[in-house]
């Protein structure tokens, strides 16, 4: 059995907002991602290689917030996290505030496999990701004229966005399941616009972000991060299985619908488990989303 | 009913490695910030206040790895990593990789309550407290000759230690109930000798190495951090106490001397519920601990 699915953030997403063309290649992204994804579970691959695959694609894609399109912080700069989780032996490895990495989930994964370390940040992550020969691009590769342009909207005030839009928490993440019953989790952002004062959200905290056990499930958060943080989303979904006994959906619904609403806490998640179960929640008017569950049907979604 | 416990750093603290002298003032300086902090519950002061103080007080004294006793990093300068919660509306604000804040406790208390982030990292974080008046001291203040040999004895090798003796967590934390009710926890750290990489460990994710909830517990671990955050610690007792309805004294032992044993998670940690419970759960040789329970008796510890 195997099963995927992926996010491109959530937020105030309305169609009356989007052109069919926006829509299009919305759309076209994350079917990229998801098929690329998909392909390496199908010959067998590894959860942990397709959850990367994933958000590798999304981060090439220009039209999410992370990699290549990630926003500007208040230096006119993108600085990146993200995370990644196996659920297996729970390994994990996270960076935050790093600039010119190509493929942030990359360095990431580097973190768990080469280092002793789960968490580098800054300019001791770029050192170790240099010396990983892990990809970098120049400022160029990451700018976007129309990212560019909120920036310049913005940037002599105090305010910062959390993404383009009013209320856009832009991340994108995967989770999966792979043959042999694994499943894993990674998050990648690229912040939020006009970010000051070295800014750290959910994505790259393990137990907030992301999180992945076999025992119970893989979580991707995008959101409002302080209150996904204050709330510790993606390990709470894991306890209220695995302590309280609910089932994926249940436990979902209960932190999705219920006590993240109570705070405040907008946004939503994608989440997996070992039965090869999707949930895809998110109290936001809309989420980019999109998955292909265990009988191989595929959906590709943004509003409600 | 008040109650505060406090720690010092847990790991390989042989009562052969110590002298009397040595000793006296580690206790010394347990002695201090515990008394500073109880008597501030006393007077009906909140939990934050204590936590607060009993962390001030701990990064103030010049034996434990926090503060003014922080180790070196690779660079041959101190970096420091806090967090602070407080358990009624689970408000938190947690800062890594600062240096020269002469209190990183207080600079996660300030981005608590006078921003709308958790978390603040690195030269953004700095930015942010010289903004806020938060006091800062000079390189000078934090040298110490024993810190520096220790760091000149390991710098132009690869390695790192994680405190001045051979696996010796060097935290600092607090946790308190006060008199309505209320929990709070705080942690902080100077992290390993001669760090690289811009590591960041659990103290300052929330989750991992503090949590706090008036509904379960409040929590400040100390140990591997890599471990503690795979582990999510911290969230993880007060998820066993609310989903399993555990009482604090069962969900502490789970995981401390069950769940991170099995993954050679080294350390420990201080809790405290709403009735005034306090543990001290250590699966190290010793953990550097105080506390002042619900009758006014107090302990001051250091080995098993």
């Amino acid at each position: 059995m195997i099963a995927i699915a992926i996010h491109g953030g959530a937020g105030t997403l309305r169609k009356s907002d989007m052109t069919p063309a926006l829509e299009r290649d919305y759309k076209l992204g994350l079917e990229t991602a998801l098929d690329a994804a998909y392909a390496i579970l199908k010959k067998g691959g590894t959860s942990l290689d397709a959850v990367e695959r994933a958000v590798f694609e999304l981060e090439n894609y220009p039209m999410f917030n992370a990699g290549k399109g990630s926003v500007f912080n208040s230096q006119g700069k993108h600085e990146m996290d993200a995370s990644i989780m196996e659920g297996t032996q729970l390994r994990a490895g996270a960076v935050s505030g790093v600039s010119n990495i190509k493929n942030p989930v990359v360095l990431a994964r580097a973190i768990m496999e080469k280092t002793e370390h789960v968490f580098l940040s800054g300019d001791g992550a770029l050192k170790f990701a240099k010396q990983e020969g892990i990809a970098m691009e120049e400022d160029a590769y990451f700018y976007n004229e129309f990212r560019h342009q909120q920036w310049l909207e913005i940037k002599d005030g105090d305010s910062f966005q959390l993404d383009h839009s009013e209320k856009k928490f832009g991340t994108v993440g995967a989770v999966a399941l792979c043959e042999n019953g694994q499943l894993a989790a990674a998050t990648s952002t690229g912040g939020m616009t006009n970010k000051k004062y070295g800014r750290v959200g959910d994505s790259p905290m393990i137990g907030a972000g992301t999180y992945a056990n076999n025992r119970t499930c893989a979580i991707s958060c995008t959101g409002h991060g302080e209150l996904f943080i204050r709330s510790v989303v993606a390990y709470d979904i894991s306890c209220l299985m695995e302590y309280k006994g609910l089932t994926l959906h249940e436990a979902c619904n209960i932190v999705v619908y219920d006590k993240l609403v109570k705070i405040g806490g907008e946004g939503g998640l994608i989440a997996i488990d070992q039965g090869g179960n999707i949930e895809m929640p998110f109290n936001s008017e809309g989420m980019f989303r999109g998955s292909i569950n265990s009988k191989g049907e595929r959906t590709i979604m943004i509003y409600k």
